[in-house]
């Protein structure tokens, strides 16, 4: 079953355990004559991986992809493109433990009790590391996405951090502001990482609250059932791990305002998506995250995030591209003969 | 393409628009052998419809459903089960001037611009009455899921209808408790029939909570990577109009909270879901809403909720049961030759 | 899971049994704006019913298609089109024989022991009276696929029936000439219809052989590996009942011919495709059928067809569309930025 | 979408390009805890690799196939099986004259015509190079299988090669004398030999035919409507390039004979399917070939078998068996409390 596949015009399939050969992702249906950017690739590889080394994970994975089909002569061949990063640093003797003591929060038991046989290195398929995946095909969503519409973005940073929240004042970052930020926490820095750094040494996590704006959006992505965008972000968002929420527009602000005042407000209450499709105003979502689970004692050795906000912004970023692809693609087929709206 | 279905195994697909001749869900996949159980079905569509005549909807439709297909001497085929409700009551004068003046905050517009070509009258397809189909198939995904593990239960209610939250002591209501509120708000009724009627003359409206409770799960639901079951269920309530929001757990309350005390509390700070797969502990998701947009002058004599999440209910619960349903049959295919946990 | 539906865009899901309330087909995926052409639906159920009472079954259903949704003023919605056909004529006391015995060649025991509760009226899901749902998506697959390409168009006749095979002279025939034809064999019809009324009388029954040739068709239909449209074409056409064989182009002839011969006929040798792709030339489809197997006696006092070829004629045709249409969207996302062929 | 993917329980997604860096396979939905048999896997690719140097491709690959994922300590993990091989022997400077011309028959032009952009070496993706990843699924489905039901079993052979076709004493050979055979085809060897080194040296090349048995098969796999077996099965076939045609059972015999005859024949008239569904006897198939088509001045150079139907013959089969692991896992979800047939 497609366990493991998510977009219906734009298909990416991912596969890879923490500690196997390879992390890879499958795209289907990316259509021929996008030009590549390896670059955008190799780049988007590398805002996923750790660069302070007390505040974020210290694994050290070259992750070099290496695109193994569906690329000729720097442009995408219409056929899939596959692509796989290797598992050089894989130091599974740090897990050995794990396989006699399930660590809380993690997924470790449960997959042994759904499937008898498990991988126990590191999370094996449930580990962080399958975000790897993720990145790569949400690098080609880019790239088609912005082939087709250059306007498009998709812009994320981290509104808190365990206790620390940005300031009203704060929120509307610039990408260089949030990017000079080691944790993409555009505000005082010295705080945060004091914070990352003190969790760190005392085997205390956090989570918090990541932030995705999507702007230059085209009108009338989504469909009006079962795919509205919501649904289908909400879908994407929530299948990373340590999620706990999701919001769109005002999301649980709206709930205690009142219609008329409500629907009437001038900055798009509805975060950009009216009947789930598209209005062409900034697409504005919320993710929570719980606290990393890899505090306490059994997985110390392991080599994890104090708060894993910082690191999945990438991750949320490529989830959003390869929802915006899927639904670009698919808003081909909506009409007959219809040019779209005067 | 199937924008208008839902799940993998148990698949439902619906139709219809608000003032065309019917409203209908296709469920295939469902097993054969399962008990028709006719009384559920029509309960649950009177769940569905209005009963305070002044805080809710007045549309009056008899909703009697006809099962088209799919059963036979009172038990499921394993075809396509199809099942229809008609619009007897389609007043579509009543929305003639919305053709000229699209409605704030509903999808009119957006679909308008979509498709070229739009059914006016009552939103068509992206009416609040496209809900019927749902509850129709989660009636089924219900008798099936049930028949398969008769202990397991989806029950929800109202946390918050606008300025009113349930207090720390009432969120955990009985379920005779919840239906004998109009409005499913298991606390004072008059303060809140007073809010909803008073809402209506004033031409008011207000969001809300929705809270789900899902008892009885197995171990093991849900796929370790796109599907799993928090993002499933995200999908399937995000996909109802209106919504803004999806948490499950502690949700937005976990971002604040530090690791090693979130990991360790006893009362299930994960809401039943680890690594996206259930845990056998009782599963607790939370649906935002927005506040219902009928409420300006254009669609006043159109006949709205002036607050949603009451009806909503009943549909956020088909949704939940539609995705149980799926993943318990996806459930089947994880393992060859493991009987499941010791 | 998605046992009833066919087609990835244009998607095609059928529901009903031969003696329950009714038969239907929904169309998920077809574009809005299309003009609705309630005629070509009427007349193509038509052109599936039996007309000449002894050489074809004698069942008599008004067949009256009904459509309950996705079509509104004239025009596709571009939301999912619900089209049902009430069983009116459906005498299951005929049947009620077959409870016990299984009739030889039908599915009845094989549903029997998969399915373990089936309905043994008339073969239920499995009667041929399912292709009326076929024929109705297959209607509208014409209306969408003819407001792309007008051009296109697919046309059937028997080329044998039984013993009867038309000579190669009678190999091109007309439209015209093909539906003059009761049985759709264009050649002497007193020869064929004394074959079948005999057969009708002696108890006898005919497979026979269909030949469906595809015009108008564009460059670059289909997909280069699994979704080939001779794939999907063999596909459509092997889920008709009673098929034993699907052939394209030369077919068998292909096998015993020296390839630089082969290859450099004039008359495309290939049926149309080549890689599986449509290469703008006529493709040439050609599906066996075994003899009815309504011919011994406990199902005679059903109401069944000698040779099934003529009645299959408009199935095939409409399995034919809908696999067009699929791929005709399909098809607008093979490439970004290139215009098609020069 | 999922042009590149088949089944949809027991998926497979294949890539690669010919001359690229590798052909590979993804399978999703392979069930956890099936022992792995890396020599089954090694195995299979040999049989597709040639070994009679006159008659067949002289493409030297060592395919040597590296499992990514998926696998763990001998047993499936249930997470998505990796596999990649590859494609050490590619000397694309044969192909560089066929960019400027197209060689007939093949898929050069019209893909040249679809995509804009093409991988022109050696036929890029439609090269029969991409049947490696099918029989690397292949084998992993019949390892699956034949866990759930060891006497299960597919066995292929060349019932025609060209102008030679095997005896009706000839059409039940043992697999040994299959395998002995370097062209699978259980004959004279000198002459069938003979045939396809003068059609190596003459640059002419065959068509033919190949014949599919499956032997111990349960009872009730496929699904009634658009999945049934033979509907699903011919789809796997025709996906190969080459291919004309497809039979089940008697095929275009079926055609010419009377019901009553054909009905009550002892010997498995319908060739194991019945509703499109199993019966438990030998399911019998057959496939029709094209002449290959690189035998033409252009394509000389290249490396290219006289007739591709030995070299089919183990492609055919992990079609076979990709379609049977598919079926096997969507009967677990046909009934529900119903233990199959007394």
């Amino acid at each position: 079953m497609s366990a493991n596949s998510i977009g219906q015009f734009f298909r990416v399939t991912t596969f890879g355990e923490s500690h196997g050969l390879a992390m890879g992702a499958i795209i289907d249906g990316c259509p021929a004559g996008v030009v590549w950017d390896q670059n955008l690739l190799v780049q988007q590889l590398q805002r996923r991986r750790p660069g302070f080394s007390q505040v974020v994970s210290q694994r050290k994975e070259a992750d070099i992809p290496q695109v193994l089909s569906g690329v000729f002569e720097g442009k995408t061949l219409g056929t899939p493109i596959a692509i796989i990063v290797k598992n050089l640093d894989a130091r599974s003797n740090d897990y050995d433990s794990i396989k006699q003591r399930p660590r809380p929060g993690h997924a470790d038991d449960v997959w042994k009790n759904k499937f008898g046989h498990v991988d126990y290195r590191g999370g094996g398929r449930s580990s962080g590391r399958e975000t790897v995946s993720r990145v790569m095909a949400g690098a080609v969503a880019q790239m088609f996405s912005k082939t087709l519409k250059s306007e498009l973005n998709v812009f994320g940073f981290a509104s808190q951090i365990g206790p620390l929240k940005l300031s009203a004042e704060e929120m509307n970052p610039s990408f260089e502001k949030v990017e000079n930020s080691v944790v993409r926490f555009p505000s005082d820095q010295k705080k945060v990482e004091k914070l990352l750094m003190d969790a760190g040494e005392q085997g205390k996590s956090y989570g918090g609250t990541a932030e995705i704006r999507i702007t230059g959006v085209p009108l009338g992505l989504g469909q009006p059932v079962f795919h509205k965008l919501k649904s289908d972000l909400a879908a994407a968002m929530m299948s990373i791990g340590a999620t706990s929420g999701f919001e769109v527009g005002e999301g649980r602000g709206a709930t205690s305002e009142e219609g008329s005042e409500f629907h009437q407000k001038e900055d798009s209450p509805y975060g950009g998506l009216r009947g789930g499709i598209s209005t062409g105003e900034v697409i504005i979502l919320r993710v929570f995250f719980k606290p990393t689970s890899s505090v306490l004692d059994v997985a110390k050795r392991g080599r994890h995030d104090p708060c894993i906000v910082p690191r999945a912004i990438p991750v949320l970023e490529s989830m959003a591209w390869i929802t915006l692809a899927d639904h670009l693609l698919w808003q081909t087929s909506d009409t007959v003969g219809y040019a779209g709206p005067a």
